[in-house]
């Protein structure tokens, strides 16, 4: 070893001792005729004193900032100590240094807050990790991991590998593909997730299946989606919904106290896709805030159980709330004295392209009792009261209002509480409210095709009360317009999301175990039964031979990371990103191959704008 | 849950208790109007009674093996006892039972002695699985993972995963390469493992990294190669070779102990690839047993130190030996009493192509001191016991030689060595002997294309003792004939491989950390800066910041898994394995994908067997 002990191993104890260390020189500081060094490594720093006798040295062998140094030295106490570091009692009487590596000046400087822009710090990814905030996520990361894979392992599952080289059975998002050298004109594809692969381990008896895993997709990448993605990825049999959510949520109260210290006692809530949709307008409502919609109108309708009738704001001459599909409205917590300004901005970040409505409707309910609003032409005080006091609304908030067309009304709606809840700072970086969203649809209603897809995938089973539904019902869907009609429609899925702090982190099912009903679902999704048996038949083959209930879930794995971490993006923990067009821009990849590997794989290039 | 306790579980303290068991159905066994059944899960068997009362519903809902049964009933005490299995003692009385899934008759026994052929197994894997021997391997799989994971973990490494999607960087093995659907024309590959980006994390601070990870090789399949396979893969920073040999001996004992518990007291053996070379003819020897390779004349020469002259054997009108380049021996333990049909059948042996000699020489070295050999004409009765002698041959001994060109002779007189060792029972598969190899050779030389190739890979740094000489010598082989003559054929790597009974288990080397070394090293091996800069301009770029001394290793953790499960075949400890034509049977991948998704990659097939 070039070192005896690390840069953050020494304490008041180690005084008196010879040590070697070796490590980053992070700053360098000339008094008169000594220098001081802070000398860092993964696991802290430790400040080193040169005395007048090296300056001669020090001289002949000048270095900076990023050198890689060993010295040997003696620890001895400090006169000034640094309680905010461990090993802020000592520092280390250097006897002799060797320079191990050079550094000239980084791009940008290594530091919690750095000088390095986005484009520069993904190309010079090596220095970026340097910094702290990136070695302490990617220390969280491995915590994570850890705590999950122990968790796992004390409830009997089994870490299993499945395979990277499976076959192209593109359901839903595309699949990246791998051309075979050995079988010309044949293509592997990556996974985009070990779905079924999982489900033949339960079918083979396994019982209880875990593996972190790789996953692939190629989409069209959004704002934090990677084209790669790790998931933490888990599989029971002889389970039932139940089962599954107590070990999960088990799962991840573990990782709570082991990688945050947090003791999360209370009882994880739970609430229906329909009720989410309803109350939150969206289906991983963040539970940290209320502020729920209110329905002043609606014609939300997915199964048709709740609806809004609008009687208190028809009819008032008021066209825009007249005309609306939906009219939703959120009370927001002692905004009443919002200046013109203020409502003003409001209506502008409403109006954006990215939210798209035509405008914000409020109404002051003042701390005395009054309520002022922009519609109070068409409402009399004692309407907006009861308005207001259906949104929910006391004495000090402010009502803010959207109309129109169903879909995008309520989304709004949704952006517009989560925007205010962030203003108001109710979505507190250290609180964490786990919620398990259930009864999802089983299917959506594609409207380009005109044909079911599956909401969760093609392997979810329908709620026990709901297999006949699906059995016993033609899947062809007559009247498009009438969708909604169609017993389909009201088939709730056997399915169930981990939401945390309004972010999805994990989803999984109860699955399908039954040939007949899978090939129904098949069938249902417009797959002929010669396509089904081509692209599923291994699967449909398992299940003839004693296939077990079965279920589990997926959590993706960067993402709960991310929101452990307090961030926003999933980049920041992971250690080589791609950019949002793909790209390593450190690697330079993707990148164009020899000709040579294109004849060898039997494949040529199409358009031409390659040699 | 479909069940309160496994089939695995109960014992006689549970005489008693109302149970609810679920699994499949082992075995039917009928007894008048009762009837037996061993219901088994992950965790074991337990037998089942249905007593006669259930005949009317049996008879109702019957059942075969490898059904799906939920049965619910009471402990109660077996009369005959098992005292094979941990639920021996007791049995179920069958109260009610439901059958949760039918079986067709399995195409194969699901049993330890199947009478399911490979090919048939490798179809229907899912039911392969189901047997307690491929149970047993993916349990041992799952244990080594596990213990690796808490040894690095204990020694402060961080599992920190790295891209999937990269480079193709093409050096020695072909990478499979993924077209990029975003950027047409441009590809990924999948990387054949993670050396440069481990490496750079060593540069980025991370001191301690490990992975246990899938890597991708597109290489034509010899037996029990697989295109995709997992490696725990592992790298330090601020260490020599002799901190990583000890650090990685600790994790195989640690493993020996976890997974088979077995105390590995001994010293770690270690040898140098030439000693290796000349003493077992192989550089990855089986030293579970000795009969050590005699060079009674060996052209061997690399490094120049070790020559036989073939004195002994020289001159006496025996062509094969006079002509010969190499001329090795073995002295086979108490087997001097072969009968001519033995020997002659080695002679076979050693004869086949794949071993391909021209014949065999034998000396009996008879108990009571006489000699009697296949060249007793050409050697009397002195110069054999001399021979004899050289071979290390007592009294009892079988002396078997076999004369060549050097490289073929070798291999084959360490194939036979091999051979004889596995017919003797010298190779026992309950003990481990673990060796290091090292100081191999850094370059080798590539006849086809006169140019050097790294032994190991182009990232190992030579013995720092060597360093001057590969800076200070120009790579160009003039005279190709006479490539041994070059400098760079004395540079020894600082590179290891540890050996365990025969087999290679895992390769490092400490890396280069230099830029300029680096580069030397890129040019020796024929790449022109612009290519050096095009395929590795990142890993350059980051030795010039401070990249601190590293190495690590990397361990064939299907192979690691094999061997200590007693098997020379690392697909039977993989889930879903391929075979040697690189295709999953069961899934039928890979396969052919829509003219679609070809469009959308912006590639073509070439060669037109297909549509």
């Amino acid at each position: 070893m070039y070192r005896t002990h690390t840069c953050g191993e020494l304490r008041k104890e180690h005084i008196g001792t010879t040590v070697t260390l070796a490590g980053w020189v992070q700053t360098v500081r000339k008094f008169g005729s000594i220098t001081f060094i802070d000398l860092r490594d993964r696991y802290g720093i430790t400040q080193l004193l040169f005395g007048e006798e090296l300056n001669k040295a020090l001289t002949e062998n000048p270095f900076g900032r990023e050198f890689v140094l060993q010295v040997k030295g003696l620890v001895s106490e400090r006169t000034s100590k640094n309680p905010n570091i461990p090993t802020g009692d000592i520092e280390i009487k250097v006897e002799s240094f060797t320079i191990l590596n050079k550094s000239v000046t980084p791009p940008f400087t290594i530091q919690d807050d750095t000088d390095g822009g986005d484009d520069l710090r993904m190309k010079f990814r090596y220095l970026d990790l340097r910094r702290n905030a990136v070695k302490r996520n990617l220390e969280l990361r491995y915590a994570v991991n850890r705590a999950a894979r122990n968790y796992l392992h004390e409830h009997q599952f089994m870490d299993i590998e499945t395979p990277f080289l499976i076959k192209s059975t593109p359901e839903g998002a595309r699949d990246f593909v791998v051309p075979s050298r050995m079988n010309p004109g044949q293509f592997y594809a990556l996974p985009q997730s070990p779905q079924t692969f999982k489900q033949l381990l339960m079918v083979s008896g396994y019982d209880r299946y875990y593996q972190v895993v790789k996953c692939f997709r190629d989409e069209d990448l959004r704002a934090d989606r990677q084209p790669e993605f790790t998931q933490i990825d888990c599989e029971m049999s002889f389970v039932e919904q139940e089962d599954i959510l107590h070990m999960f949520e088990g799962m991840i109260k573990y990782i709570f106290k082991a990688v945050k210290n947090i003791d999360y006692t209370e009882k994880v809530e739970r609430t229906t896709w329909e009720q989410a949709m309803w109350e939150y307008g969206n289906d991983k409502p963040d539970i940290r805030f209320g502020m729920k919609l209110a329905n002043l109108k609606s014609a939300f309708q997915r199964g048709g159980k709740i609806t809004a009738h609008g009687e208190l704001i028809n009819g008032a001459g008021f066209g825009v709330f007249d005309n609306a599909e939906s009219v939703l409205a959120i009370a927001v917590p002692g905004c009443s004295e919002y200046t013109r300004k203020q409502t003003d901005e409001l209506t502008e970040w409403v109006k954006r392209p990215q939210i798209g409505m035509q405008g914000l409707v409020f109404i002051k309910y003042n701390t005395d009792g009054t309520l002022k609003s922009s519609v109070d032409k068409f409402y009399n005080e004692e309407k907006l009261k009861a308005i207001a006091a259906a949104a929910g609304a006391v004495p000090g908030d402010l009502v803010l209002i959207l109309a129109g067309r169903e879909e995008r009304t309520r989304k709004a709606t949704s952006e517009l509480r989560l925007e205010m809840g962030r203003r108001l700072g109710l979505r507190k970086e250290n609180e964490f409210r786990l919620l398990w969203v259930m009864d999802f649809p089983l299917f959506e209603y594609a409207e380009e095709d005109n044909r079911w897809v599956a909401r969760h995938h093609p392997f979810t089973s329908p709620k026990p009360s709901d297999i006949s539904i699906m059995i016993d019902n033609n899947p062809v869907i007559e009247h498009a317009e009438k969708y909604l009609e169609h017993p389909y429609s009201n088939i709730k899925a056997n399915a169930y999301d981990m939401v945390l702090n309004g972010n999805e982190i994990g989803g999984g099912s109860i699955r399908i175990y039954q040939r007949e009903l899978q090939e129904k679902m098949f069938a249902a999704l417009g797959m002929s039964q010669e396509e089904a048996l081509h692209k599923f038949g291994f699967l449909l083959g398992a299940f003839e031979y004693g296939a077990p209930p079965h279920g589990g879930i997926a959590f993706g794995f960067d993402r709960l990371c991310a929101i452990l971490g307090g961030s926003e993006s999933i980049r920041d923990f992971i250690a080589f990103p791609k950019n949002n067009s793909g790209r390593d821009v450190m690697l330079d990849a993707p990148s164009t191959i020899d000709d040579k590997q294109l004849d060898e794989l039997a494949i040529a290039l199409k358009g031409g704008d390659h040699e």
